[in-house]
């Protein structure tokens, strides 16, 4: 099924307020995609384009209160949100600063906290000069941080949440099972890069906002960098990560191949990856924390080769294709039904490195795969 | 040729410096993609995980300063900037800031003004509870706005820009042409965006990161909604509208198309929406402002049928799909060569809308299509 019913997001915007109401903040300002459509299911591609703010106000009763562009008024419409006030965006004099301070001010009382998500892997999607005067036409009203608010209520997925995270998953595994249509000796990585998502859209793919990756001799150097027009050759190590997206929710995972047979040095070091995340997988049940998952993935890399330098092992994935917890040794948030985690041990092997990566899903009880699990042998191609 | 030779990246920069120094800016914090990208080339898909912020410092003098986490130092060193710092991220106690905090107090003297983008278009890429921590550091250095910096420099390309943006659209128009293969009666939407964004790929773009469009009877309802997954039926108009990225550049154009005989009412819509943009294009030369070209182009609709209320008739583009300036009444920039815009009436039928969209350079003397020119007949598929 395409969307949620409207209770979703009516239990979603309940939960934000007793979460508001604990912590004195009376109404949340919202200004980025993710924050938006998971109050409302405002779901589109037009948020590629940098010209327009929009914005979402959660008051302390009652369903949030758009304050858009009206570009996006009739789309808007077709969700749950009634209270839907508009201006003709871009406007030079003022681009929604004074309508969102007049419906604020209109929402929230005198000396009203307003809160803002500020937190890490947040920003506020609006014009630093546009803030300073929204923050000016407030007057007593103060805007402050959210108090982890939406990050909390997004970290655990509700079971429609889960599904469509899953459907993306099965998606890329469909695709990257077809991988060996596409690459091979001789092939150019960027051709193989663009074929790839041609295969993941093809196997039903919304869109793939991601792709990243890497290609060079027993490993590579780097899982950030653009494809280049090298062809494979043998020995080397191919790895393609994809953040595909259907229906708003991303997966999250890589795979890799040899091209040819891999070297004894090359399938170890797979091998332990595999063995990392399997061992992580295993304790990923509630109660264990963040750096727990860290911390075993760690010591099997350990016992290995020693890690990647990359700084954590594995992140929370949804309506983001990177979202909270981070599996790091700080991080210790605790798991907990209905979090979607991906699991991603990297591993040095000489000057070069290997990354894999899994999604899961922690349940009541053991946790579950919903990226098809692999075996600790490195396929070839 | 991919990337830029990196005389591009020091004259970008020696430009912004000259235009520091009239606005007694003692540095520039850029936070942003293109931003980012503008004066280093750092091309990179990364940008779609919100975990990590990114700063590039633009000094008074000399080249830009990285301070990035250490995920992307060895891809930033393939660049022209040599001095890049890192840290570790995410970094729960402190991501990036302390370092940002001493990089920018060590690159600028007490009482400096350091200036970031600030006005339209523009947002601050790292959290706000970050933000507030940077400011109280710098002391007696304020943060305030670029002067504009940033639009203006960006706002007029180079002629390797151009010619990346020319491919785009070559590819682009390459997609369009092959459009009745993957359209007809019968053809759901979705798929339709699914197979189009596959021949976008095939025919060479590096990624597709905006399609929108729709098809209705008639025209269509609005511009920037998903896909749904109903047939398309005689005397649908099917309109597609992609911005897909070649080497860091996009295109945004789109084409419309009748399912079958289009009536008369859409045909003379239509052709009303060619001889808009036909007559904005003759009189894009420098000197014209972007406010006359949507004059021009009103005049043409109004005398048809009036404008669709979108608010803009066209836009800059180039790292990003839409770019300064605005093609609205109010905005008053003056046409230079060098300037890529998008011209994009909308025209209203009925209840529904039609909107077509082309691309164009703005050189000394006539502007030049980099999308291919259409003629006034509405093609049926």
């Amino acid at each position: 099924m395409r969307g949620f019913d409207s209770t979703e997001f009516q239990l979603r915007t309940e939960r934000a307020q007793r979460r508001m109401d604990e912590a004195g903040i009376s109404a949340l300002l919202l200004t980025t995609e993710p924050e938006i459509r998971y109050f409302t299911g405002y779901l589109t591609r037009f948020w590629e384009s940098p010209t327009r703010p929009w914005f979402l106000i959660i008051p302390a009763t009652g369903k949030p209160v758009a304050v858009i562009p009206s570009i996006g008024a009739a789309l808007m419409a077709q969700t749950w949100v009634g209270d839907i006030r508009t201006w003709s965006a871009p406007d030079l004099t003022d681009d929604g600063v004074g309508l969102l301070t007049e419906t604020l001010c209109e929402i929230s009382p005198m000396d009203a906290v307003i809160g803002i998500p500020d937190g890490h892997e947040t920003h506020i999607r609006m014009p630093l000069a546009d803030f300073r005067r929204l923050q000016d036409g407030l007057g007593s009203r103060s805007l402050s941080g959210d108090s982890g608010i939406l990050r909390d209520l997004r970290m655990v997925k509700s079971p429609a949440e889960i599904s469509k995270i899953e459907t993306a998953c099965s998606i890329a595994g469909r695709a990257f099972d077809r991988v060996p249509e596409i690459a091979g000796e001789g092939k150019a990585l960027d051709e193989v890069f663009r074929r790839f998502q041609m295969l993941c859209l093809e196997e039903g793919a919304d869109w793939v906002p991601y792709l990243a990756g890497g290609a060079e001799q027993g490993g590579y150097s780097d899982v950030i960098s653009p494809a280049r027009s090298t062809a494979l050759k043998p020995d080397d190590v191919l790895m393609l990560d994809t953040g595909l997206v259907w229906d708003g929710y991303f997966c999250d995972f890589d795979r890799n191949w040899s091209i040819g047979p891999a070297s004894l040095e090359v399938r170890d070091a797979y091998a332990a990856l595999i063995e990392a995340s399997d061992t992580a997988f295993e304790a990923a049940r509630p109660g264990a924390t963040a750096a727990d998952l860290f911390q075993i993935m760690n010591n099997v890399l350990s016992r290995n080769r020693g890690d990647t330098g990359a700084g954590r092992l594995g992140h929370g994935l949804g309506m983001s294709l990177t979202e909270w917890p981070s599996l790091i040794p700080t991080d210790h948030t605790v798991l907990e039904p209905g979090m979607v985690l991906t699991l991603e041990p990297g591993i040095a092997v000489g000057e070069k490195i290997l990354v894999h990566e899994e999604n899961i899903v922690i349940t009541e009880g053991a946790p579950r795969f919903i990226s098809p699990r692999v075996g600790p042998e490195l396929p070839a191609i």
